[in-house]
């Protein structure tokens, strides 16, 4: 039996699940429109672009949203696009947007009155964020040729300098900004009527009013930022020891979930590492300036369980290594379908 | 019996056709976002938003495309992103695209081998238009939970002057810069399995590299511009007119419609003045500088079919006359489904 040839081959879930697969899509397929730019262009394949101009660098970046159900414990597709784009610009380093858009794809049936709620969660998150909405655009698709509604939205700001995800090197610490797998639980939780898993709640957030505080305290010493979405930490860190060619090596015991996220991944079975996070970041910072980042991270109502979780270092590059308190072993970078639709 | 609550109301195709229901559905639901900015934001609801950046204007604009079939004679799925994008920046003044961004969802089972076609040719027009694709977004629906592909392309230039599509004064005129309704007109024979129409097709292209030619020969007396998209040029001379409160006078022989595209609106039943354009602009300028403007037009290689087509008067303010050679009839703002999925 032969294997059918890459261009028989179909898309799958796994393909948009954050994991080994959907990195091999995209380098496969997406990667041929890069062309080289002056910054961080489509080949970084980083949280946006970085353009420069001038002295400073335009952060470009642009996620859709296909959650389901889009009304969810602790938010809405809504929140969850205007933050998504807020977290990816102060991933980069912007954190004072300049502006989002707002693009809907709407499938028609869909209810006037939810289209309406989803609408003022997005300007309440944009007013949290101070980012402003100045554009957008609708389109309508026929029932039955959408699930409901699909919001792309896109944004820009300026840095001074570029926090990539590329910038680790052996001996900088790991933070990460607060508790892991809050959203990802939560969004399964609801889809499956896990009644029990009431105290479940999104962490849905947007981290620029915490992100600056940290590059205030930590400047230059904060190398490298990334926001924990689809494929959770897990995914994350395959992405920034691989790019910095750095090992990581993680403290188990330090990593911060809740009791009810633990449990309802237990129940469904899956690693809370893997876990989407839509109001977390994991920060690499030089050693000696991670008291401070911490401190300022504390401060910061979003960052009151910062906590030091490993750190970056020069042995077997691109892997990922639990210390468990009883022994250690790799952390596997995310395969498979995981969960679809979290985001 | 009682009308259903205003909350209680569904969504349509109409909302997505580019006439009246969409706009009323557009500042009823979505212009609550709007804030003040400095620059053209959101309330505006032109092609894109200005934001003022030092002496310049940042343009940021956003679509969504969702045209069914992905692939149609003279272009895909693709290169409508590409050059929807970078036309929406031209037509606030952003000839020269700093970035766009690509965000895909995909069905589950879509074929690799179509999408590797439809990046194929984004690749291709951005690179006509020499807009680098600088980011992007790539999500997995179900199977059956969408049709296909839906592609969002947003993008960034600088302008040093912006024209919105308010500028119009009593007087000015009115330039096409070609035929109206190929792209309409191409995808419904597609859709259709019109054999016989077999000549039509897609204008799709990118039309900064015309745009800037007018600019440089008209300057400050281009004043208004606007791409007869969704809603086709009916639509877009009733937002000029509304929008600058002038009336808008047409002369119909004038109007360049290709015979294929006549004969294919007569056959389904569609006034090609309501068929959207993806290749052409609609130019507003000063009486004085219409020639220069033409004589550019007509070097540049989109632009050989450019003709003054009407003019703005301060009579009957929103209104829109057709001049037929044998009388006059009102020109109707689009309303109803006119063309789904036509972008």
């Amino acid at each position: 039996m032969t294997r059918p040839s890459r261009s028989a081959e179909r898309i799958a879930l796994k393909h948009g699940a954050g994991g080994r697969a959907m990195r091999r899509l995209i380098e496969e397929v997406f990667l041929p429109l890069a062309t080289p730019v002056d910054g961080v262009g489509l080949s970084a394949l980083d949280d946006g672009a970085a353009l420069r101009v001038g002295d400073r660098f335009l952060v470009l970046t642009t996620d859709s949203h296909v959650v389901q159900p889009i009304f969810f414990p602790g938010g809405d597709i809504g929140r969850l696009a205007v933050c998504g784009t807020v977290n990816d610009l102060a991933m980069m380093g912007a954190t004072e947007p300049l502006g989002l858009t707002c693009a809907a794809v709407v499938e028609e049936g869909f209810a006037r009155e939810d289209l309406e709620r989803v609408v003022a969660s997005m300007r309440e998150a944009a007013s949290e964020a101070q980012a402003p909405i100045v554009t957008g655009d609708t389109k309508v698709m026929g029932k039955g040729q959408l699930d409901g509604l699909v919001l792309n939205t896109a944004g820009v700001g300026f840095a001074e300098r570029v926090v990539t995800d590329a910038g680790l090197s052996p001996g900088d610490l790991l933070i990460v900004t607060g508790t892991l797998g809050d959203h990802g639980m939560a969004v399964m939780a609801r889809r499956h009527d896990l009644g029990l898993l009431g105290d479940l709640k999104s962490d849905v957030a947007p981290l620029n009013g915490l992100v600056r505080e940290a590059l205030r305290a930590g400047g230059q010493d904060v190398v490298a930022m990334k926001d924990p979405t689809r494929g959770g930490l897990a995914g994350v860190l395959h992405e920034l020891a691989a790019k910095a060619r750095v090992g990581i090596v993680l403290d188990e015991p330090a990593l911060p979930v809740k009791d009810e996220v633990r449990a309802a991944a237990e129940m469904i079975g899956i690693d809370p590492l893997l876990v989407a996070n839509e109001g977390k970041a994991v920060l690499g910072v030089r050693a000696g300036a991670a008291e401070r980042v911490l401190a300022a991270l504390h401060a910061h109502p979003l960052g009151r369980r910062a906590v030091v979780v490993g750190r970056a270092t020069a042995e077997r590059p691109g892997t990922v290594i639990l210390h468990t308190g009883f022994g250690r072993r790799i952390l596997a970078e995310p395969e498979g379908e995981l969960l679809p639709r979290i985001c």
